[in-house]
């Protein structure tokens, strides 16, 4: 009879270190956490949403360093969960790249907990796995959603507001793809996005949220969304967007500046329709609690579709074709 | 004043082609399907994992169809529900391929809808994008599991049983790496793993749960890590290890068999601790449910770690060291 002591190799080392100390202590609504076959949650309604970032189609390895790389795709991915008004409760997060570079791996996880625990969420689990190609970064988010705000629920007469400025991430991507070193306030908003988590909660406990959605594939394109679920048009007033102050730096012209903030993608605001009248009563104390500004810019009628209107002579009829991924044409 | 009406792209379409007809009507525990920022699931306790499988990692295109690479990766995901006795809800998955390879998209897609439907999951979302590399599919999965069984519960003088054959899936491997054509029922042991999902739900019902686990990793391997996480010994008797027809095909000689048994990854058939003399009385009734039969494999005592037990002159002291990836020797 022989016997043959059996460790775990390296790769669950690595996992293991991953998720050490990560194990939420205190939370009544994580009952299993990491370390199992399953992470086991517990709420009266769990919103859960996937997110996957790709190198070199959603960033690039000299843009971003490998912390921010795991710190910007788990904002991006948590930022679904503000979109439907929900609390975060954890992430999954599993990372493809190349056997051996356990380091990258470390960083890049170093990343995606920082970004979860800015809004509250623990790491629940996730995945490790060599490639032989680029880095991939899958997130999935899980948050406590009892009463989740949707994208169909705007109503004709409803305003449409956004939060913050708009157009920040996409003046930075302009500058890199010139070749310039972007401005550090668009860049940050590249690397480092915000999702509006708390905001989100704010404003559907004062129950203004009619429709709600965040902006990844730029407003245009979101409010296309919005419009299609809801069963109604979305009018824009291009001229009343907040842009970012990077967009004056990076646009030529005025069309090009509206193109950026109007169809840059990867702001990750929140856009939603309000009832007519009821969120300029709340613009202030929003800004003096979250430090952002509540912009309307436009508003929702019968009918389908996004037309953005403006009184600059072009007239706004700018290519809005809305977020496309820079590497990708289709 | 211009207007512009804009529709969502080409992504959007393919995307929503993926989804179409999987929103879930008469399921009261998905409140919200597929198509809004999440999907929101109700239920006591939800069990969450991920599992990412990379092309030339987990599996190579010229032995797998795009469907079938959908269908392993999600079936091989939905075991880790399986493994603490979860009822299956729904999946979550993530595509990188190439840009423009909308029918690929599709065949993977539908691999990985026929696996979620086949344990009555429902698609819930996920992400489509881009890459310059290797195919990756990273698959959520999502489950009720009021009462999870975890790997934590074996106590000294449980008895190890598994589910069905072990090897199958190595058998399949080894032949590939060979350049043969691998036996029909190793391939499909490889191509189309069974989550052991309605399995572990009655094993549970019957309660003779103590400890669980799926065997991802080879059998070995995974005994390890359901001894850690029980701070117990686990004995592996060698010798009756339920063998997959195909393992003696394939290996020139015993010490090769086990290994491929005992070490070989991938089967994904259940591995569990039970209190002694319970489960001999339902093996029967067992394999009249499933078609599968219950083998105990060993036993547990006081201690650490994993042995293997065989009364063959070699002993069993053959490099058991547990599934690495093929493409990987980290």
């Amino acid at each position: 009879v022989a016997g043959l002591g059996l460790g775990p190799g390296r790769e669950f080392d690595l996992i293991r270190g991953f998720f050490a100390g990560t194990a939420p202590r205190s939370r009544p609504d994580i009952a299993v956490g990491p370390g199992d076959d399953c992470a086991v949650v517990i709420a009266r309604g769990i919103a859960l949403s996937s997110d996957m970032s790709v190198e070199n189609i959603h960033f690039r390895r000299d843009w971003l360093s490998e912390a921010e790389i795991g710190y910007r795709a788990t904002a991006a991915a948590l930022s679904d969960l503000a979109a439907v008004a929900a609390r975060p409760i954890g992430v999954l997060a599993s990372l493809a790249l190349p056997d051996r570079d356990t380091d990258g791996a470390a960083n890049v996880m170093q990343g995606v907990r920082r970004a979860a625990e800015h809004v509250g969420a623990a790491l629940l689990g996730g995945d490790l796995s060599g490639t032989e190609g680029p880095l991939v970064l899958d997130i999935t988010v899980v948050g406590e959603a009892a009463e989740p705000v949707l994208r169909n629920g705007a109503r004709p007469g409803d305003e449409l507001w956004v939060t913050g400025e708009l157009g920040g991430a996409a003046a930075a991507v302009a500058q890199w793809l010139r070749g310039e070193a972007p401005d550090e306030g668009a860049r940050q908003r590249f690397a480092a996005p915000e999702p509006r988590t708390r905001e989100a909660l704010w404003l559907r406990e004062r129950g203004v949220l009619h429709a709600l959605i965040d902006l990844s594939d730029g407003l245009a394109g979101d409010a296309a969304h919005l419009a299609a679920a809801s069963g109604v048009a979305v009018i824009l007033d291009g001229d009343t967007l907040p842009v970012h102050p990077s967009v004056a730096r990076v646009a030529a012209t005025a069309d090009e500046a509206l193109q950026l903030a109007a169809a840059g993608g990867e702001d990750y605001e929140l856009a939603f329709a309000a009832p007519p009248g009821r969120v300029d009563t709340l613009a202030e104390a929003f800004r003096g609690e979250f430090g952002i500004r509540l912009t309307r810019v436009g508003r929702v009628e019968e009918g389908e579709g996004v037309v953005i209107e403006s009184r600059r002579p072009s007239g706004g009829a700018v290519p809005l074709t809305g977020f496309q991924h820079f590497g990708s044409d289709g």
